[in-house]
């Protein structure tokens, strides 16, 4: 129904090539209508932080680079949005450095789980996912679902756009917990041992060009509860300054 | 798919239950997937806004009501996500001060515009949109469709959650332009005569409780520039201030 022909000189080109390909992964049975409702909030953030990764993005995803790097353990959670936005930088990363990623889903179901799993695959990336055979304590039903070899015994995760009952309990396993999430304010973000308020893409992305030597001075210095400050700071900066939302 | 269960005493009952609506609406073909995601963008702003009516929101709304009353020949536009969120409080106001309402949808179908007829119907009121036999010039395709009787004669027309586009191109055919867009920096907003940044269910509740006489001040002192940038202020203020966005 939807078929927007995007003008690359557009200046959200970008948001809106990554609407596209929610909607996308939304037909295929990937993305849920709760994915939807929230990436138009993750939208909100995003124009608002001018669509760009900051400097506090920037400082979060060296320091949260550096921290994977020197876990012993760490694994990617991936779910049905964060496949649909970054799927070939996460692709990228993961070969690059050898890190798991897992396919983990708020709303689970077998199909979708397998739809994830089949999608990483064609791009030539095994994930885990499709033997679930842990649980996260303190979640109830099938949100708790995870796998042994996978997020469950690992000491580092990374969790874009996760739920932020998910993102508790992660923490309450003694986790060092990674976020990636536009909202500053989510419980996602104050849950998170590091923060990052970035794009999903943009993030894996930024990963993927990092050095290492500087991430791990940028791990040391890290603070993460004075970065998210500066962060809701600026947006609040942002908001005085901006005059109009181009939509399409 | 969706079933939250919401607590009363949760301290964002009222969004969760204007999602609740929104999803149902999607499920009966009259939300479509533009709408779920348009809608997060709003929970977001919604959200730093505290999820009630401002003081600017509460002014704007009162000029609103005032000149809608004063007006001529003054026209509601309802689409799909207007319906899912503000049936009821549309049709009492309509009723209350009988006030025209066109059904006039972005995405066009015949089956949409009959769903929103035949639902407004069913609450009791006859609204304009099965009969758009005239175009808003400028505007490509079944986009510009709207009705001789409607919107097209209107002198004042309200359009909440409108696109910008379609928005712009009523500006042009020389109408009053009265907004609702929780985002005051969306092209929307940027056209309104009269924008209002508030949550479409409640500026409805809102008009239904308003007295005409100070309301009429309202309107005398209305400056619509200077309103918008004290909530851009506002929104910038809060974001520095809040600390934790409780989700379900």
């Amino acid at each position: 129904m939807i078929n927007l022909e995007i003008p690359k000189n557009h200046p959200r080109y970008q948001s809106l090539k990554q609407r596209e390909r929610l909607l996308e992964f939304y037909e295929k049975g990937v993305v849920t209508v709760s994915g939807l409702i929230s990436h138009g909030r993750g939208e909100a953030f995003d124009y608002i932080l001018g669509e760009t990764s900051t400097e506090f993005a920037i400082i979060a995803e060296m320091a949260a680079f550096a921290k994977i790097l020197e876990s012993k353990n760490p694994v990617i959670s991936v779910n049905g949005n964060v496949t649909a936005l970054a799927d070939e930088e996460i692709v990228a990363f993961s070969k690059k450095y050898n890190i798991k990623v897992e396919a983990n889903i708020f709303y689970w179901s077998e199909d979708r789980i397998n739809k994830i799993v089949d999608h990483f695959s064609n791009l030539g990336l095994n994930v885990l996912g499709r033997k679930q055979d842990e649980r996260i304590p303190g979640l109830m039903h099938d949100r708790g679902r995870c796998e042994k070899d996978g997020i469950f015994s690992a000491d580092t995760v990374l969790i874009p756009l996760e739920d932020g009952d998910r993102a508790e309990a992660l923490k309450k396993m003694g986790k060092f917990i990674i976020t990636i999430d536009l909202n500053p304010l989510s419980r996602t973000s104050i849950y998170g041992d590091i923060s990052i308020v970035d794009d999903v893409r943009r993030a894996f992305h930024n990963f993927n060009n990092f050095s290492l030597k500087e991430s791990k001075k940028a791990l040391d210095n890290f603070n993460n509860h004075s970065n998210l400050e500066n962060i809701k700071k600026y947006i609040g900066e942002k908001m005085n300054t901006m005059t109009v939302w181009p939509e399409i």
